[in-house]
């Protein structure tokens, strides 16, 4: 196996001590691509990265506008959010709204990822639910899609969205084939594996993850329903970029000052998309490590930092996110985490 | 460069979703390599996993035993702890009996790492102190040693400490020969970075550390005062093992099963080694990446099952640790993270 290029390096004492490798492909909506660094053929699961192909069901079912979801709520369907009370407050919203309790998600319960609303939480003595995980917003839209279908079919909610997370669910077939549609790869014959909320993620090249971003952004390539509810939740997004991460998170901070501009979304285990709508193009970023955000995270900057060109404070959020200081327990930088790619291939 | 091989896969679906590069000498103290992988030679920081290193002023300066320090303090000496209240207990006695307050602690101030404990604190209202910072044996280890020197110069002990974490203050150069001498390794022309708790990291390479913990299983290359040391903060670690880390943690774990056979210490950014009395040999492991404490302890994991030749439920503790299940927040296995150097080099 050749070794992906180094794309990342954490530095200390003037010399880098830890560094990262992986891939990434730059594609437009005809699937040319335009940027690619290492193996963008190799199947890598893309985990919550791909929430928005797997809400585009939620918008194009009519659900969203049966429940009159709000921008807020369609942003949280697209989250990983940080457990704080207004992600919670919001995924209860969406599923009083569509006349479930809290105990129809399925995506098991953990404490908020925000430090703050962890420590808050505690202090009040109360334990997490599952509004607090931070997939609580896609689990939400999928209760959302499952309760109009039962509506449809005259079923009982409650009954119909039991398994919901299952593969052969109604829901989740849905939602299937909308990422088969989006990317183009035949999930049929994919490896599959079970995501941290229970519901299947299955192996797709990030040759075919870059062109669903590309097609999101365009909408080109995807049905008129699915291309309306692309643009529908890059708007929602757009305009409640707190939702979809939280207080200090890189997507939050991105989408907030480039508004409609970008789309980008982290999954676990080092992935990220993005999709840019001035440019008609799609990335999608998988570092070999996995293990948590903070590589990926500099990946991404440095390629929105190359492909949009920026100027003034724009430039200077994105310099910063590629090039951070690392800061000990007495606040003194002891370090640099920064993009090193440049030097990769393609 | 030449890419490190592959040590650690994690799975998920039947395939291979991320993994780590990394690479591990092993040596006796005569400093003949028995194993390796990767890049030896290259300096890395070492981090934490040299407190036992740094400790050894503590016990050869005479200041362990001046101040009466128990087992369970020298322990703590040599940890990375959760800060549980029992860690941070046994850091307020240390200094107490130097009869300096937690103050005079240089460490930082953060929320302990074990999510009990930050819990409970939360719970209670109160805020973290320096005795919650996973280096506060360490420094109190420090400040110990500092008292003692205060004390034979006839120096008021608190001036006198004040910037212990700085290199050319008395402690820290006491401290940086015993690291020099145990690694044989010239500090004087090192890459030198801060670490987390502010004192001085030399680059070392993983050859020259693991003779050192050679040496620390054995005696043989340290000078008599320091060998006694070694032995010393050894049987110490053994007695309390849950001092040098905590509960559920690995180092914790594997020195509670095997005693005084092996001492094992993690460092930040991918950083394991380990002494292993009985055959007289030393490991140094770094994983590429750094970034979390996931893969190494795999590593370290299947070298001590390979090296140590284990049965029975001390076999079954490294075999568990070497591959174990990823669970997701409904509690589904939905992977595994397991050793994938068996091909390796070496």
């Amino acid at each position: 196996m050749t070794a992906n290029p180094v794309l990342v390096h954490a530095q200390r004492g003037g010399i880098v001590e830890s560094f990262h490798r992986g891939s990434y492909a730059v594609l437009d909506a005809c699937g040319a691509v335009l940027h690619q660094a290492g193996d963008i053929d190799r199947p890598i699961f893309p985990r919550s990265a791909v929430k928005v192909l797997q809400a585009l069901p939620l918008v194009a079912s009519g659900a969203a506008e049966r429940y009159g979801l709000s921008d807020a709520e369609l942003a949280l369907a697209c989250a990983s959010h940080g457990g704080e009370p207004r992600h919670a407050d919001t995924a209860a919203s969406m599923l009083a709204k569509a006349g479930v309790a809290a105990d129809a998600l399925e995506c098991g319960t953990h404490w908020p990822y925000q430090d703050a609303a962890l420590k808050a939480l505690a202090a009040s003595g109360q334990q997490p639910s599952a509004l607090h995980n931070n997939c609580s917003g896609k689990h939400s839209g999928f209760v959302c899609v499952g309760c109009l279908m039962a509506a449809q079919r005259g079923d009982d909610a409650r009954a119909f969205l039991r398994g919901y997370v299952q593969p052969d669910h109604p829901v989740m077939r849905e939602v299937t084939a909308a990422l088969q549609a989006a990317t183009g790869h035949d999930l049929r014959h994919a490896a599959v594996g079970t995501d941290g909320c229970s519901i299947p993620t299955y192996a797709i090249p990030l040759r075919a993850l870059a062109l669903a971003f590309a097609r999101v952004a365009t909408g080109q390539g995807l049905d008129a329903d699915r291309a309306a509810a692309a643009q529908r939740l890059r708007a929602a997004v757009a305009a409640q970029p707190f939702m979809v991460a939280g207080t200090g998170r890189f997507d939050t901070r991105v989408m907030a000052r480039f508004g409609a501009r970008v789309f980008c979304k982290v999954g676990a285990e080092g992935v990220h998309c993005a999709a840019l709508p001035e440019l008609g193009l799609g990335i999608a970023v998988k570092m070999d490590d996995g293990n948590n955000a903070r590589a990926v995270e500099v990946v991404m900057a440095a390629l929105l930092r190359q492909l949009l060109q920026p100027a003034g404070e724009d430039a200077a959020l994105l310099d910063g996110l590629a090039d951070l200081a690392l800061k000990n327990w007495n606040g003194i930088e002891v370090g640099r985490l920064r993009w090193a790619g440049d030097a990769a291939p393609g």
